[in-house]
């Protein structure tokens, strides 16, 4: 895969990051076949659910709108590296690849933390760094906003 | 705490578990002050859905029944120890206590495999080993008779 298609979905994501501004932003979105096939932002206010993460609701979207139990063909873009929750989650459904933007060495699950893909049966290809520096951006502005 | 209360909803717990024959048998409850707030199993073949674990139903049933984003005053028991997807919902909820059954050397994540909970800011107390026996037999007994 060359760097232009995981770009145009990151650009998607970010672009969903931002729709709620009460929410921390994040995005997400699933593809398949390269056509995109959900799209999310955090819920976790809105839903007053600590789970509700973007790509939570996104994997449970795309099992819907695809009537199928596993993603084994599909990728997650999404805008922050996944907590230990949604790395979990992303090997749970057998995602075939996900693409993140920023690293999260405080609280991700999927390269920092626990490793959760470390212990699992099932490891997606992992593509991390992709417009980190929007994404981080983005949260950095967030949180300072909060302040 | 005294034993009595753990086993009295454990072996609620046990009895939800074998209620779907389709479903790998594993329930879960959510207790508040003494009260029981909900009850699940497993709805992975039900829903098509690998995240739809006993845990995180009862976890979302309870936030939404009792309108709170944070479950600080509650106590999940759940028969089979939590894999790393449900033991990262438990810390993100930041449950007080979680009681469970059977360890999971294999796909356990609370005091196996990732130890997720070694990662978060929010550390449940935890309880193992009620009614391990009971809750390891059912299980035994399920994956015999898919052979």
């Amino acid at each position: 895969m060359t760097e232009t298609p995981l770009r145009t979905f990151m650009a998607l994501a970010l672009e969903m990051a931002k729709q709620d501004k009460n929410e921390v932003p994040v995005g997400a979105l699933m593809v398949q076949g390269g056509t995109m096939i959900a799209l999310r932002h955090n819920e976790v206010m809105q839903r007053q659910d600590p789970t509700a993460h973007a790509e939570m609701l996104v994997i449970r979207d795309a099992l819907r709108i695809l009537g199928q139990m596993y993603l084994t063909d599909c990728t997650l873009y999404v805008t922050l590296e996944p907590c230990p929750l949604c790395a979990a989650a992303c090997a749970a459904v057998r995602l075939k690849h996900v693409v993140f933007g920023a690293y999260d060495p405080k609280s991700g699950g999927l390269i920092h933390g626990p490793r959760v893909l470390d212990h699992t049966h099932h490891k997606p290809l992992i593509t991390g760094g992709v417009m980190e520096t929007e994404s981080q951006t983005l949260l950095t502005q967030f949180f300072a906003g909060q302040r």
